[in-house]
């Protein structure tokens, strides 16, 4: 038989969803499975979006340019220059989702054995496309103690090498929602121009954010046109993940003429989803204003809930719809999988993400798991009440500091 | 400025579409441009697909599984066992078109520096999978003479060395259109086996088969269940080049489970394209009667209107929708170009691909074009009429072999 590449070895499986078999063994035992683990949102798609599915009307399904229509491009200038980011159509290149705006941007700018720092924790995939191409994550450890603020620009510095190209940041982030304050993007942006690095910016969640703070995108930064690559979809922000269709948004034409060489190799993105994405930029503001209200008061439900519980911290985040949450529990694989294979309560569950596939740094991240709100109100309150009883039961709870830290040791 | 990585500068230009700025201009001029380059059919995509589109009925646009939906990968292993390949649900991976279903391929079996054979001229986009990974496409040149038909083994076995993973052939084949015969099928299953290679097979144009000669697949072949993976896509098959929809199929496990790593990565195929694609698997057989009729018209119109010219040589291919055709021109870029910005009759012109971008052997493809016939009779016999008046005032026509020989070397 011939030989699976070493790449091919080496490439991660996903951390979100290994857990899926063990879910639906409990599923097929007759047990509720409450999905927190996903951000696979249950809010309605825009109707404007599905209508402009349902009235297609071409006679021949036809590939469109590599970079995407340019009617698609307009209505997204449109609605980018709505949120200040001053830009042309030809800043942009429609992508086959975040994940492959993601790939080419890899691609575009870091070579093998490059190195591109990325605040941890953070989304799992990263690692996939980097290990994809042979590029290399450099974690820059963040703490649940300060909500996941971004770490100090030294901690940066330090790891910042020959082989450095790029920061690559997500605001609001997935996992642990934090919202990057003004001051924080300012010091991200003197700290590129420093050392001449790529600031990529993973903007999936950038209509959810709660509370006062505005979102602030290095869009909104002047002096970094060269600088900043922005990874977009429109998977969350009008859920419709399963659409496909992403964009890279730059101000860097050298940029922007190299990662088309990749664009045009896999010929175009997908055609309905781009007349769908189109239509949906005339989605009216009481769609999200509803939207928001509801992730809003979900986030309120579940941050409150985890609080209450003896030994739980959960930090209150600006955006998205995630939450991390510190358990006092030995381990987070063994014991989301122990929820899935031998808990129940009022025979029902909660799948959750453990955060270790959050973390590349060894031994972090077993104390911790990610949460997506992407249920209504009554399910998450009873996800909560099931949470709450298995941590009072789990064999593994870890009560103390020490014991949570000599676990993660024994584990890693 | 931050740098462009070497990867990205390394890429190649899609060849098909490096022209494209030239025919704009002569549009604007208002020319009236033949395209002949591009695999874009103009035969109407099947009302199924088409209908399955209007008809979608979720109200959350929501991610499907890795490999796609068990109910789309239902009805492919339909076809396929239709089609005598003797598959499961479980063989399959579907993908964001072929281009996709590449990507992963490479990146599953090769590591940087490994060699792939692949019998030349070939789709010029293997190049920029392969230059994405690093991987290395040793072309094995075929002739005109023969019509393009597999090159000898022995011709293989003198490129194979311990960085060989595998050969990457495609029948009906693009750019030539050649239908490898039974014999050739089993001369490529004993080449893999005795040297333990990947036999990947791309199969885009498996339905669009002239005359008798039967379509044989690898899949149709005893013994080659760990080396064969099959590269498919709707594109060309329902005329739905836009709904980059694709698959992989393998009966090889190892292989399998290591592709859905890379698939899990990008998160999931598009959930609408999968309802048009489960769709299509029903389109009534009249609709590839009429489709098949029709391109075997034209491909008779074509591949006769030039060997009538003066100096013109075109193999008449078993299948697809390409010809190759070898003209009596110094440069096919040259020609190809002079074309679109020079040459007009009748304020017409034709847009081709120049061979040169299906050739990495430098010096070759400069006598010869690459013909897509997916514009109607009455079109393809006005674009005719234009090439040869066109060959009859090029400034560049070279009549002799050995004028042609010279001009090769000379722009190589």
């Amino acid at each position: 038989m011939p030989n699976i590449s070493q790449k091919g070895q080496r490439m991660p499986a996903s951390p979100i969803r290994k857990l899926t078999p063990y879910a639906d063994k409990a599923k097929q035992d007759g047990k509720t499975v409450f999905h927190l683990n996903i951000g696979q949102p249950d809010i309605e798609t825009p109707e404007g979006m599905i209508n402009a599915i349902k009235n297609v009307d071409f006679k021949v399904w036809a590939y469109t340019p590599s970079e995407g229509t340019l009617s698609y491009r307009k209505q997204l200038t449109k609605y980018y220059n709505r949120n200040g980011y001053n830009i042309t159509p030809e800043d942009i290149i429609v992508t086959a989702g975040g994940s492959e705006a993601i790939s080419i941007t890899f691609m575009t700018c870091l070579d093998a054995g490059d190195e591109v720092l990325v605040p941890e924790p953070y989304y799992a995939n990263y690692n996939g496309f980097a290990s994809q191409s042979d590029i290399v994550v450099k974690p820059i450890l963040s703490y649940i103690d300060s909500g996941f603020a971004l770490p100090p620009i030294a901690e940066f510095e330090k790891h910042i090498s020959s082989k450095t190209k790029a920061i690559f940041i997500c605001s609001p982030n997935n996992p642990t929602g934090y919202l990057y304050s003004r001051e924080e993007m300012e010091a991200l942006k003197a700290l590129v121009l420093k050392y001449d690095l790529y600031l990529f910016a993973d903007e999936a969640y950038r209509e959810f954010v709660y509370g006062d703070q505005p979102f602030v995108s290095p869009m909104h930064l002047d002096g970094l046109d060269e600088n900043v690559v922005i990874i977009d979809t429109v998977s969350k922000r009008y859920s419709a993940c399963g659409a496909r269709l992403g964009c890279i948004i730059t101000k860097n034409k050298k940029f922007w003429q190299t990662a088309i060489k990749f664009a045009q190799a896999r010929l175009s993105p997908g055609l309905v989803e781009q007349i769908a994405g189109e239509a949906a930029i005339d989605t009216p503001d009481e769609y999200f204003d509803r939207v928001k209200a509801e992730y809003n008061s979900r986030r309120n439900t579940i941050v409150s809930a985890l609080n209450k519980m003896e030994g739980v911290y959960c930090p209150n985040p600006g955006g998205a719809f995630y939450v991390m949450a510190q358990l006092p529990i030995d381990n987070s694989d063994k014991f989301c999988q122990w929820m899935l294979e031998e808990f129940s309560y009022n025979n029902q569950t909660v799948m959750m993400a453990p955060a270790t596939g959050f973390y590349s740094t060894p031994g972090l991240g077993y104390n911790q798991v990610r949460l997506a709100y992407v249920l209504n109100n009554s399910d998450l309150e009873k996800a909560m009440t099931c949470l709450a009883e298995a941590l009072r039961v789990y064999p593994g709870r870890v009560d103390n500091a020490e014991g949570l830290k000599l676990s993660a040791e024994t584990v890693a």
